[in-house]
Order: structure tokens, then sequence, then C-alpha cells
């Protein structure tokens, strides 16, 4: 049986940074940038006017200027001014060749053919010209490699004129699903029977988290059943994810499934609580993880282990962890990590009632999990702790 | 032209909560719970064992008792011991009629057909059961309207047998995009066009968000147009978003074109920078958003007034607000509420490079909006600033 610490150190080291996988950018969000991205544009492409108003030469400014014509953002045409002449322009046109400022409409008498500007303003040579690759040059740097995108980068990669963007993959995960005991919810519990709730609980985790590819399967309790199942799927998968037949009855045939299978066990059994049984393999860099099927254990290692892992793999950072203040004294009577369920507010943090193995009550109003350390006894109200935020 | 503060007032009281929509619970994560969930079963349905062991009356545990039969986890029997006899168990296997504890295989001496307790270990009436509705009563709150679900929840409503949830129904949104200097990236830009951007941004907002239904129209710059596609798009979408065309240049139509199609103005135009020409509207509740064709100012707009008012919509909230302090100081030239990118960590926020409405290099690095206050001039660094994180 292994620490808490340990068990992260070894998956650490284990698992890889997935391949490098193409996206149109509308489905690149909250995918991390596998290459640095240069712009193949300049920003603004062409000189811009930033006014709605007119082009001039600078030191024609005290002139009557005869309109020559009018610009509308979007046109394509190259003009020049001429001697003696203006060019009308919108936020957004481009500035005509040879202009070297623009005035706003207002500070201007336009009787429709000729203007005059008024004397009463400062007028600077530039004014209102953004000039071509001053915000970017063509070939700087746009987005770094390994930024997590947002959406905001998602409109930044457009305005570029980019379609696709080079991204880590995210892993395909194989859920299995193992216990005589459960039944799918939606139909009326049978005596000795339990719904099934895991299957629900990590694919609701991995949809939020953008994995696509998933499967579930479900096996009875027996060793052909269960090793068949694991050996078709760590060909097919970059990660699995197995619930219950962990411990070590006689009805727990998860670990020797996974050697016949191939998979190396990294360590088995680690000093917490919930998921002190947990498992942990790899066959060719593939995590394989084998949770208790206990609801409470399975969340509690998805935050801890395979949350962690497929950031890993994905080059993201799904879980935010914190500190806060107890709001209570705790009586922790065992020698492990103690995973709570807690409710977290202004750093302030509640241990809910509850917190046996088999309670899930407490579920409905946590937003967190608190750790409380091995060495840890008695723990004092305002003491800080480690959080996890659900994510 | 109405105050930051202002605008966001004006939208909370016109904006509606969603109608109550019924999704399954997979599909149900980041949504509003609609009406509170009662349990329809009590947890655990049945006395438990918490372990693997045997179900023993507690008054018999010095007798060499006779291996009766065993249970697994999953069985369907119901059972009573009978006397001098032990009933064989597993974790969340039934516990039989009459057992009144579980001992733990491992205290246990068992020639495979009788038992000994051993007779150093401390066994106490009641160990290692969980009784019937000792989490939750059957009808008893699982989780309160209004809360907002987490993957965790999805895994304790199907716990409960629960399938599908009433929850608050997120808007269909139609964006529309005017400006006739737009080209789709992915193909070589003209000169004086520029590459459409907004779409992509405000789209990978609403996806981030959760939002399912939506389309995108692209309209010519002319009232004609803007209005036909406004005035259809109010019709079948729950809320609209306007680029562009919503200054007062000769090309601006969005305003005119609103009211033509019978939305009413609630405001137009507000003290800020970038988004000072913003435009809300409304027609039976729905809200329709004019904002400025400038990505800086769409960006800016969607964070301080569309996502906030979509999330009241939902019951959700989407943006999380925190202060933090400024790494340098800032010279605040004009007298509006600014919004300038920036990138925080730690509690330390650093107002990026390049802030000009039409530079958007910056959103390559940032990670949330900073806020400098209408009133303020000079702010000095270590100033604590409202910051609003990205999406």
């Amino acid at each position: 049986m292994i620490a808490v610490a340990t068990a992260k150190q070894i998956i650490n080291s284990l698992v890889k940074t997935g391949t490098i996988t193409e996206r149109p950018i509308l489905d690149a969000t909250g995918y991390a940038l596998a290459q640095t991205v240069l712009s193949p544009i300049q920003f603004p492409a062409f000189r811009q006017s930033s006014m709605d108003g007119f082009a001039i030469y600078f030191k024609e400014r005290e002139k009557l200027l005869s309109i020559q014509e009018a610009l509308p953002a979007g046109t394509t045409k190259t003009l020049t001014i001429e001697k003696g002449k203006t060019i009308q322009v919108y936020t957004g046109s481009p500035v005509p060749d040879g202009a070297d400022c623009v005035v706003q409409k207002e500070w201007v008498n336009n009787n429709g053919t000729t203007i005059q500007i008024q004397t009463d303003h400062n007028i600077q040579p530039g004014d209102h010209i953004r000039e071509t690759g001053s915000d970017l040059e063509k070939g700087s740097i746009l987005i770094t490699a390994g930024t997590v995108l947002y959406p905001a980068h998602i409109g930044l990669l457009a305005s570029a004129g980019i379609t696709k963007v080079g991204v880590i993959q995210k892993p395909s995960v194989a859920i299995v699903i193992t216990g005589n005991e459960l039944q799918q919810p939606g139909e009326p519990l049978q005596f000795g029977k339990v719904y099934n709730s895991n299957a629900f609980a990590i694919q609701a985790h991995l949809k939020k988290m953008g994995i696509e590819q998933m499967v579930i399967r479900y096996v009875n309790d027996n060793l052909a059943d269960t090793h068949k199942t694991i050996a078709a799927l760590i060909e097919q998968y970059d990660l699995l994810i197995i619930t219950g037949g962990v411990s070590v009855g006689d009805f727990d045939f998860v670990p020797f499934a996974c050697k016949k299978a191939g998979i190396t066990e990294q360590f088995h059994k680690v000093k917490q609580r919930p998921g002190k049984p947990l498992f942990f393999g790899t066959r060719q860099n593939k995590p394989v993880f084998g949770l208790p099927g206990n609801p409470a254990a399975v969340l509690s290692c998805l935050y801890q282990y395979v949350i962690p892992a497929i950031d890993q793999m994905c080059g993201i950072c799904s879980i935010t962890t914190v500190t806060a203040r107890l709001t209570s004294s705790f009586n922790k009577t065992i020698p492990l990590t103690q995973f709570l369920k807690g409710y977290v507010e202004k750093g302030e943090v509640t241990i809910l009632p509850a917190q046996a193995s088999y309670q899930l009550s407490a579920l409905g109003s946590a937003n967190c999990w608190i750790e409380l350390e091995e060495a840890w006894t008695t723990v004092a109200a305002q003491q800080e702790v480690k959080i996890y935020l659900f994510i």
C-alpha cells in the first residue's frame, strides 16, 4: 500500500502526452495548442481608417477640398487622392494612397461636393489611421504552443484567416463496469440490486472534459468475461477505467484479468479513503485505472488520479485546486489520506454530513473534495486545507 | 449614453428565466435544476454488508457456526439465517434477515463448511451493516431547485434510478453578422477586406456555454437585408446577437432595422471602451444585442452583457469575477469605463500591450478582462481591480 503522493508520482511518470491532431478552430476550444501559431498575415492587413471621416493630405488641411470619391469599408479598390481633393472613408475603409490623415466627419463642413475642415480642432498627421502591421507583423507569434484555447483564441485565429489548428489529441476512453449487483436506472429497483451510477458519473465527467471517443462495457463478475473485455478494449482505446472487482474478494477479478491482458501492475492499493483498493497499470503507455465500485471511491479517484492523468495526456488542467479554511473541526481517526465531500464558499469550506464511503447524499450539495493529509489526526476549525473544486 | 452599471441593470430587469425542459441526465450537466428532486428510493435500499465476511446472530458469535449458504452481491434472494448457522456475504450483499452483525472474513477461521470467529477481536452488534435508509430516506431532498448540475450530480441522480430531470432551458441564439468588409477565413485575404472573426468568437463562447441551438446569418450593409433578416430571426430564436452596423455611420442600419422589426430600443451607447455603440433592445422579452463590429468590442460586450444575460435566462453563472492587484500603473485618459485585456496569475493582473480597440494580438496571451471604473484617472500599481476571467 503506497501513499497518495507516491501514487500520483507513479502515474505522472508513466503517462505520455497525446499525439498531434488537426481540428477546425470551432472544435478546438479546450484543447492545448501543439505548435506555436504564427500569423500568416499582418494586422491590420492594409492602412485602415478608424473613423467615419475624410482622408486628406495633411498639408492641405486648411484648403477647400472637393470630394473625389467615397470608399466604404469592404471596398477592394486602391485609390490615390488627387491634389486638392479628399476621399470619404468609414471605419475599416482602406485609407487611400497619399493620405496621411483622416479627419472625423463631425469636424468637417460638408456640402456634399466639397468639404472645409473646421479650424478649431487639433489635427495631427496620422490621425485615425491604423498603420499596416501596427498590431502584428506577418510571421509573428499569434498563440504560443501549449496554450489551452479559450473561445477568445478562436476569434483571434479566425481574425488571422486560420481555420484549423494542430492541438494535442484527447484520449479515447473505455469504461468497464463490473458488478452483478448493478441495475440500470429507469426500472424499479429489485431487492438486492443497486442502480448503476458509476457509468453515468464517469461519462458526465469525461464529457465535460471534451472526451469525444468513449465506450461503456458491462461485464459479469467472472474472470473470463472480465479478461476478454479488458483485453479487447486495451487494443482499441487509449485509456481504460474499470469500476469494481478490484479488492481481494472472491469476485474481484480485475487485477488478475488486467495482468492476463498484458497490463503491468504499477500499484495496487493506496493509503486513502475512499478509494483504498485502487489499481493502476499500464500497457505500452496506455493507463488502466481499476477503481473500487463504490461511487464515492470512484469520484474521489476520478479527481485525484484519472482526471489529472487525462489532463496530462491532453496538456490541459481541468481541476482547480485551492486552499480554504475549515468551518469546523474534524476528528480524523484513520491513518490514511482522507477525502471528504465539502461545500466551499468565499474561502471557507464545510465538511458535509454523511461521509461514509457508501453515503452519497452529500453529493447533492457538495462542490469540492477536501483533502485531510495522511499524518493528520484531529483537524481544528480554521485549519487551511487543500480542496479540489468539482468540474 | 448611459453608464455600464445602468446598462447592466436594464438588461437584468428585462431578461426572463427560460422555461422548464426535461433532459436525459447525461445531457443535463451545466443546466440549472428547475425543480427540487426528491429521492424516489431509500439509500441503501436494503440492509447491505459493507465487508466480505459472515452474517451472524451476534449472540452466537462464540459458537462454531455452519455455513448455510453464500450470498454474493447482486443476489435477489431473501434469506433468514437458521439458528447455529452463518451466511457468507460480500461487500454490497443483502444482509440476511435475523443477522445483526457481519464479521469480516479475516477474523474468522473457515474450514469451508463451518466457521469459528477468532476471540481476540472487538465485535459489536451492527458491525458492517449499512441500515436501510441510513443515507437517505425515500422522498427526502436529493438536489435542490436552482442547483447547477455538476457531473457528480449526474452520478447521484443515477444512483437514485433517475434518468431524466427538469432543467431550465437554454436559449436558442441567432447571430447576425453585418459588414461588407468581411471575408471568410480560409481564403487569401483580399485588399480592403478583413477576416470574419466575430462569428467564430461568438459561436465558440456559446458552444462553451452549452448553447445547442444556434444559427448564423450574414447580411449586406443595407437596410432591406438587415431588416428582413432580423425580423425573421426574432420570430424563431430566443435571443439575437448582431455585430456591426450599430454606430451612427452611413452604413449603420442595425438600430433602425431593429425598430422596424418591432424591437424596442432599451438603450443605445454605453460609457465604455471598447463597445461604446452597444445597442440593446427587446421584443416580447427576447433580448437583442447590437454589438459594434470591432472584435475587441464584441468580446468585451459578450463578457459584460451577453453572457450574463444568457446566464440569467439559464439560471447559471458562466463568468467568474474576482479582484486582483495591477502589476503596473495605467494612465487612464478617457472618462469612460475601460475594459483592458489582461493576464492574471496568483492574484496579480498585468495589462497587456496593444489595447487599442482594433488591436487583437493581446488576445493570444490574455486570460481576463480588467475593468477600470468610469471615474478613475491614473490607476496605481497594486490597485485592486475587478477582473472577468475568460470562460
